[in-house]
């Protein structure tokens, strides 16, 4: 006891409490129900990955936030003139779970079925600033389907993440879809052409909702974004969004007529299948920050829960980054630590828990055994037991123990005595 | 494409496939299911924690092996003269869940019960070299009661693990159990009284199974610990330790008699409570290596599975370093990695699937739609259902859908047809 030793978690991290855990448990146990009931089967990485599979580009962002491990042993020599990070990193931590399953799929592929619909629920870490709500490790849940070009994946991806955010207790969903591929004709169409203008004008275009046409607008004008009719073909794309058939005002202009079946496909099947559980719309302005989408992209919402609480894509060109093979592929991610929140903030309330029993015994009259032998008994009628040796305040331990949720039941003669 | 990118894992540690998985993710939770009926809730703590917990000297031989953190953004500073691994690193990885728990009651007394009965399942971290089925992540999996002074705790350990173990179909338990402080009665008996010295012949007794009395009294000469008659008092050990009942032999010495009156308290109440389920087993050569055992220690192995599955013991004085004030403690952690290796070799199956529907339709004849309702009602009757179209070669599909072990149903009027 000599030294002041820490007892806050590391700055950005946080301690789950039983009750916590407890949430968590049970909406991932909901969650998993469903994507199984759907053929997925979870894989899982490990959490310690190469730096160079880290920082090839896919990360975005994210690549900036990397927690890197020291060399250990040997390998490290901290007294090497002109030290870089390079000399005295070897491994990172994940920061998220897509750039893995790339390396997993290339790794592993003549083991795994074809197409391949994998799950992974698991901590990603980033060294981001720590801010209310916001963690340096938090869970991700994604599902992914690799190997199946087809609409289907991304069908099957949407419909199996709506029903497992209806599993735990969510409804009112609405499907926001897009498409890359439209997105890139529409840029090519107000001749933004370098692919760095096309992601500065999409990040833009993520804003119409926030900022307006007008905020949009003047961001482009700063950045010195100026293609060919902007503001107007802006204005339709914000337009045509709010329209019950956004489709029906593009598909008849040859340069976006190309870039709309698979996303009319999605959408009619989606809202054939979901019926009135979700409005499926499509959104031209949706854009999703990831780089790596090569095509339909998509964020699920739902009634009273403010932002998205899953989104997802496809990535065709990011396996063939290391397998050196293109394969096709297909993701939706939910976002868990948001989703938690929400359930929180509902008190959704998990499945009954079953009896949890108090079962009090006296020490001193050598009741042990016999609190075993009932408390097994208990147990194997579906409750769960806890044994506590009866105090000598005997009326405040039992106070004490039904406020804590207990029912209580008691070997002891002493049974409701006097403090 | 340009540059070749690793698909291995980070050297020492592994992927884990799908069959892998379910193995894990089916004995957790039988598991888990046993340890709450016992009154035990699931806490976590973050993976990363602070170094000056982690090199407290509470994890022995663990601590050489800690994968360190490098700092971040301004605050590494690799150009600074006589650089040490405290000016780079920040944070490390856990190598166990003892030493964060101790640090999370620290933190969150207020908010727990009393006693605190925890379940942690979770990855830790370890820098060993990689061999054979030892890994540099793996999961463990621990219950702990914190609060607890007497010896309910540690029955009520022994037996919700031995029952945690029958339910992932194992038996022919041991229970083998000891008492910390019968070994420094013993050693102190011995005339071995440096606490340095205690710990090297701890170390050494440790491996009479292994090295015999010669091997052991041979390797205490090389260490020049040469104690009071110490070979007769080693054979007595091991002699007393095969008889019938260990503690009659000790029980009248004077040296030897304070220290034993838990020990048979525990061995009487596990023997009645698990009946023939178990042999129970007072072993005075068991030692355990962590050093901050303080009382009674224990093991539980299975028939037809080498080595132990569980261990554990109290260890009173381990949060009083965080919190400045002891608080009595007492934890039995599952060899988990081991465990699904036992599992896995005794092709342990867990509870029945469900079914599992490979459902294949004709994509060009527009039957996706009418595919998804069927599952949809498969789903709802219980089964997982994957989506397949209907591939040119149809007969080679519908047996490598066979041979992965799905149960066939078809859309397409095309069933059945030639290759």
């Amino acid at each position: 006891m000599a030294d002041k030793l820490p007892t806050s978690p590391v700055r950005g991290t946080r301690d789950l409490l039983p009750a916590e855990c407890v949430l968590r448990d049970e909406a991932l146990a909901a969650i998993l129900r469903t994507y199984r009931s759907w053929g997925f089967a979870r894989i899982e990485t490990p959490a310690l990955e190469h730096l160079e599979l880290l920082t090839g580009g896919q990360g975005g962002e994210n690549e900036k936030l990397i927690f890197k491990l020291m060399k250990r042993g040997e390998k490290l020599d901290l007294a090497k003139p002109g030290l870089t990070e390079d000399d005295v990193a070897d491994c990172g931590l994940r920061f998220d779970l897509t750039v893995p399953l790339a390396r997993y799929y290339a790794e592993h592929q003549a083991e795994l079925p074809l197409p391949f619909k994998a799950i992974q629920v698991g901590p990603v870490w980033r060294a981001e600033r720590p801010q209310k709500g916001r963690y340096r490790q938090f869970t991700q849940c994604d599902i992914d389907v690799i190997g199946e070009p087809g609409a289907q994946a991304e069908i099957e991806l949407i419909l199996a993440t709506t029903e497992a955010l209806a599993a735990v207790g969510l409804s009112g969903f609405t499907v926001r879809i897009n498409d890359r591929r439209f997105l890139l004709a529409f840029a090519a169409h107000c001749d933004v052409n370098a692919p760095a203008d096309q992601e500065r004008l999409f990040i833009a275009l993520d804003k119409l909702d926030k900022l307006g046409l007008d905020g949009v607008t003047d961001e482009l004008e700063q950045q010195q974004l100026r293609g060919r009719l902007m503001r107007p073909h802006l204005e339709l794309l914000q337009r045509a969004s709010a329209e019950d058939d956004p489709l029906a005002r593009f598909e008849p202009m040859a340069w976006a007529a190309g870039s709309l079946g698979v996303l009319r496909g999605i959408a009619a099947s989606v809202r054939a299948a979901l019926g009135g559980a979700a409005r499926v719309a499509v959104d031209f302005t949706l854009v999703r920050g990831m780089g790596y989408y090569t095509g339909p992209i998509f964020e699920i919402s739902a009634e009273g829960s403010p932002g998205s609480l899953a989104g997802g894509g496809r990535y065709d060109k990011m396996i063939g980054r290391v397998l050196g093979r293109e394969v096709p592929a297909c993701g939706f991610s939910i976002g868990f630590e948001r989703l938690l929140l929400v359930l929180a903030e509902r008190g959704w309330k998990p499945g009954t828990d079953g009896r949890r029993v108090a079962l009090v015994y006296d020490a001193e009259a050598g009741q042990l055994d016999a609190a075993l032998q009932r408390a097994a008994a208990l147990r194997a009628d579906g409750a769960s037991v806890s044994l506590f040796a009866q105090r000598k305040k005997a009326g405040k331990q039992r106070a004490d123990l039904e406020a804590q949720g207990f029912e209580l039941e008691s070997l002891s003669p002493r049974d409701g005595g006097a403090e």
